[in-house]
């Protein structure tokens, strides 16, 4: 099943700093149980864009989100002693976002992670700076499942992120993700792909059609999550319709509550 | 560079079938002039809705088509009889559409073939019905393609059409001919994939954004053709999208002219 990891709560969001600045907790709840009903597997929650503010922000915004959460939240943060307070105020096992090759973060993560019951997003980035090919993404990803798997975590908690770039500066770079994914699956079969999709299309018009189709290509491929805006009743659609079409929708069970639901459009 | 055969000029299109019985040349040459502005790069020809008319309309209609037509023409029928006398009236080389593995069909369909110049679609068809597997689809594709070797076709040449299913009656029925293609274009990288895509979405609600999502997942496998209606701006979008990230469209070229000309939209 493909999961979504609804995007909204994040303090860079003009509307959403807003509400957390005047403590709106309505709002907050508001948007949470919207992007559940949408279909959110997790809610991501970042709190780091108000400077000096990201403890008190997280806190506050877990408190308010945590009694009508019914899927499990996704802590977004650098900053391991916010993941460490956030990780102990959750109820149910929750995502952590993120860990990379870059040596800081790496080196800062790794002992927050270690003996934690969690899923891990873990980005193919390193001190060189963004993957160069196909290969260097596969590279990275095996050094990131090999190093979560020593401290315990398992392939199966892994969410990769193969770091989506641009096609506007270089048209190959859409099919470097898309091979990255299917050897990176062919090589554990049980880690799960995700990541945010509208690097993509950065620097075209109309965007959208191009998240919305890469989407449908990366799932293909093996992108099995992906960290969205669930209220996008277009990228919703394909992804429900590319589920279907890849085998993954018994009798369209989905698909068909989809249309009654009156998301998915022609 | 995908190949869009434009599918409207057909009898059986209740439009068209009126123009053709009432000798309406502007209707037709309004609507060919469309495809063709809409990015067709055949046109299909077909003429066999009215029994027993088809010698005569299928001659007017080249007659009316030929003046105006900036692509070659895709001569759809299955009367060898029909298709000899159309293919001395084209100038520019034609696709036949269609031979099948059908006793009938391919005992008719090779001799007029053999010696011809022209591109041919190729039905995985034979008398046991529709292919019932990946390695069905597969077995068949090879058979066409080493027959039609064998008279003089070159595998550049031929059309594979590998026989969309509606997902409706199988949920697997996606993914086995996505595996197909990709398998018949790891045999024979110089054959083309086309094919109508609506079967897909055969008895299910909203089946246009299934047939859109389908076309981007097919173009991934190796579908470089298809049998559509031009003049369907959102499929036609879906394509240029696709096509643009898989890495077949330079510096977004395509994609960019597509947006300018209003044809493509979020």
């Amino acid at each position: 099943m493909f999961e979504v990891i609804g995007e909204r709560i994040n303090t860079s969001r003009k509307n959403v700093q807003k509400a957390v600045a005047e403590r709106d907790a309505a709002y907050i709840i508001d948007d949470v149980k919207k992007q559940q009903e949408a279909g959110a597997n997790f809610i991501d929650v970042n709190a780091g864009a108000r400077i000096g503010h990201e403890e008190e922000d997280m806190k506050w915004l877990l408190d308010t989100i945590q009694p009508i959460a019914t899927v499990p939240l996704c802590l977004d943060s650098p900053d391991p002693a916010i993941l460490e307070m956030a990780y102990q105020m959750v109820e149910k096992t929750p995502m952590i976002n993120s860990i990379s090759l870059e040596k800081d973060r790496f080196d800062t993560m790794m002992p927050f992670l270690t003996g934690k019951e969690c899923k891990v997003i873990a980005l193919c980035m390193d001190d060189a700076g963004m993957p160069s090919s196909s290969d260097d993404i596969v590279a990275r990803a095996v050094k990131l499942v090999e190093e979560l798997n020593k401290i315990g975590i398992k392939t199966e908690n892994i969410y990769i992120d193969p770091l989506v770039q641009p096609i506007s500066t270089d048209s190959n770079k859409g099919v470097m993700v898309l091979d990255a994914v299917r050897a990176i699956k062919s090589k554990f079969p049980e880690v799960h792909i995700t990541g945010g999709l509208s690097n993509i299309s950065y620097g075209l018009p109309q965007r959208k059609i191009i998240n919305r189709t890469f989407v449908a290509l990366m799932m293909d491929a093996g992108m099995d999550s992906a960290i969205i805006d669930p209220l996008d009743v277009k990228i919703m659609a394909t992804i429900k319709t590319a589920d279907m079409l890849l085998g993954n929708d018994n009798f369209c069970g989905n698909y068909l509550k989809g249309v009654r639901a009156g998301v998915i459009e022609s």
